[in-house]
């Protein structure tokens, strides 16, 4: 297509998520709400996270009246506030949902925004959730178009493309005209931003909490007449191109309504970088082969592709270093087998018997392995090897979650998180939020009385200690 | 320098900006009060624009304690607010300040947000000066380390390095150490946002606005503890490169505090792009040699550097396409004899007589030229051919406005703006601006009662009609 023939792909984009609704989705509101409950999960386990505190403490004193939950915590914000704490905390763990084809985490900067606008305006769960499936759809899309060079180039592609998802979505739930989600995608070209040079500081968590508060913020500036080039993503001077990439269009809005981005999304079990999740697996077979004799293990062999290598053979020297190490992920399934939230705090990274397994691990190339798979092998003192390969990790598109699995993960994250609200209720809740007419009754039902904030500290943070 | 040698340049920044102190820029500051007072002309000339206006509807639900002023209005916003407000009211004529190097317009992503920190928090004059320049130091350098690549890709340079100027100055003003202030302008290279393709619309606005708002939020997410990369600018997945340059680390930080970023500022005296300077100072001296004889020109043939034709040799469809078009200003400068705010107007854009000359105008290259002249030939019925060139335009460093030059410049956008804002006491104050123990009494003096929103337009809104 060149570029100077037919209209822009905002438009294009805009005027599909204008014509679809709830009729047209409806087959896709399954896995829109698994999406839902697992941010759920993955918010309530970070509600009292440093990071969260930190980001409402900053947010409190710039909020307009307060509309909006902020999730697993008793204060509320703005909506535009209340979407970048959440997305924040949704995300803070890379404990959130993956759309595989482009490693975005759909659901932290749609579903936040989505829910803190719908909350404060008092829309229907309808309308949230086709809201929310378009903003995953146009997201997606656009990461489709410019992977894998985006990401490659330095671009944090959650950030830089959950604003085009924010503003759809956000601009369908406005019930803005096809012109005005034009706007709306348009205005967010402006605002996409992060970086992933600043993805092991809390500066990745800035653009994960904008690319939620920026795409609403630009659905609220469309709904007001502020306008955008209708070529803003593909324009000679647009943002594919600054960004680096020559926009592959046909993946930008070939066959729109026949596919669908939100059924390619996929659920973590392990808060870890999903690439390491069959190195988890692997070693959780291995551990049940060796049956306590992990004192007997001289050496851990971890062998992948080069992807597996470049995300995870690495130092660790923190927190953040553990979630995407392949050493500390494969110690962990080994000796505790176990790699939840709490094997990724301080407390297990730095206790001695998983540094003395972690440097038995060593990472090795295998070139015949595709991406997702890996192969361990474990050398034994008496001279015995075991060796488990696993070519398709839990929690992978051919292999996914259960709905119970997803509220297992919940309920775990809301224990860790230590958040009052109440896990039942949420889930509930999100499984029939179709039928609900107002979704601020959803998110004021689980919001108990709770001490003040400074008062109460969460199992992890007294776990950290 | 080698990537892995020595502290990031964030880090390098930090430590001058922490450094300096207001000894060190005193002999910059008449030139930061230049740029100040240039910043509250033009931002009192757009006080009531439309797009003004929309932006405040939309920020009013989403503000906190309303501490600092609408520049020209009577409406207060809580200061990230009010820096983005602000920001857009600036620079939304192209009337503000440009650093020609790059072709930043350095003060609006700075003085809002600092003035708008300022007023809430009390800081003084002084502190504001010395935290303004050193936020355009840090912002032009920046500017200049992947200049001119990164705004010909296709990056708005004033909103992707104004968050960083922003970040810098309102670290040193909250009194951040150095650490502090890396962590505030690594935190912007994570929000550093904003496409040329959209320059021709409102969300451009937004992109400016956003630098503001984006530079102070980062100072404030810095101040409680949010961290960032020590090499967010220059590492091998940071903002330069991920944006598409090998940033020039000597522009970036060689010879700090040697040379000022701020020494090298211009000002406008007319509200058009840069490089029409020439066109306008040309015309209006073959105005005065045709001495009325405007009807028996036959055609006009404007020369200069592939840089003009590339920025004005175009169709002129809006208000805002008059503000780029070689045709337009010559046109104006020729028949009219001036160029100020209103001959960019609708008024002004569709009268017939300036539709007709337009049309009469040809653009032509003259590779001999430099960037930022022009030679403009009058042909006319009898034969007679007029020809003026003009190499240094006035405003440009080798021709600058006067102090009263910027003085007239408030006075009349002032008049233009409709506000009810005090010219002679914004002037006078600005001038003593480093003996003001509060910046706070200098925002509250120039805003006196007025009308409610809605009540009031604008004299050029008015003229538009």
């Amino acid at each position: 297509m060149r570029q100077d023939e037919g209209q822009g792909t905002g438009a294009t984009l805009a005027n599909f998520v204008a014509a679809t609704s709830w009729a047209d989705v409806a087959a896709q509101s399954h896995e829109a709400k698994r999406s839902i409950l697992n941010f759920f999960a993955t918010a309530l386990g970070s509600a009292y996270d440093p990071a969260v505190t930190s980001a409402l403490r900053t947010m409190s004193p710039f909020s307009g009246a307060a509309t909006s939950a902020v999730i697993g915590r008793p204060e509320r914000l703005d909506a535009l506030s209340a979407a970048f704490v959440n997305a924040i905390s949704a995300n803070l763990l890379d404990f959130d949902d993956t759309h595989l084809d482009t490693i975005i985490h759909p659901a932290a900067p749609v579903a936040a925004p989505v829910l803190a606008l719908a909350q404060a305006r008092g829309f229907s769960g309808r309308d949230a959730i086709t809201a929310f499936i378009l903003g995953v759809e146009v997201e997606c899309r656009i990461g489709n178009a410019v992977s894998p060079g985006h990401y490659a180039r330095g671009w944090h592609i959650t950030s830089t493309c959950g604003v085009f998802g924010a503003a759809a979505a956000c601009a369908k739930l406005l019930g803005l005209s096809a012109d005005g989600i034009t706007n709306a995608i348009g205005i967010a070209a402006s605002q996409s931003a992060g970086i992933v040079e600043n993805l092991p500081t809390a500066a990745k968590n800035v653009s994960v909490g904008n690319a939620a508060r920026n795409g609403l913020f630009a659905a609220l500036l469309a709904a007001e007449g502020f306008g955008a080039s209708a070529r803003a993503i593909e324009g000679p001077l647009g943002w594919a191109r600054a960004m680096g990439d020559e926009p592959d269009l046909e993946r930008l809005v070939g066959g729109l309504g026949k596919s669908w981005e939100i059924a390619k999304n996929t659920y973590k079990p392990y808060p870890a970088g999903i690439v390491f999740h069959a190195v988890i697996d692997a070693c959780l077979k291995l551990r049940a082969r060796l049956n306590q004799r992990i004192d007997d293990v001289l050496s851990i062999t971890v062998q992948g592709s080069a992807l597996l290598l470049a995300r995870g053979d690495r130092p660790v020297r923190n927190e953040r270093d553990a979630r995407v190490s392949i050493h500390h992920c494969a110690a962990c399934a080994l000796l505790l087998g176990s790699t939840g939230v709490p094997e990724f705090t301080e407390t297990v990274v730095f206790r001695p018997d998983i540094v003395s397994l972690r440097q038995k691990v060593r990472a090795q190339l295998d070139t015949s392995l595709p991406d997702g798979a890996a192969r361990v092998n474990v050398q034994l003192a008496s001279g015995e090897v075991l060796s488990e390969i696993v070519m398709a990790a839990r929690g992978s598109l051919a292999d996914p979650l259960s709905d119970l699995d997803i509220e297992a993960k919940l309920r775990d994250c809301l224990r860790l998180g230590g958040t009052g609200w109440n896990a039942d209720a949420i889930i509930k809740d999100v499984w029939r939020l179709d039928t609900v007419a107002d979704v601020s009754s959803v998110m004021n039902s689980h919001n108990q009385p709770m001490p003040a904030m400074g008062e109460r500290e969460s199992a992890l943070v007294r776990s950290a200690r």
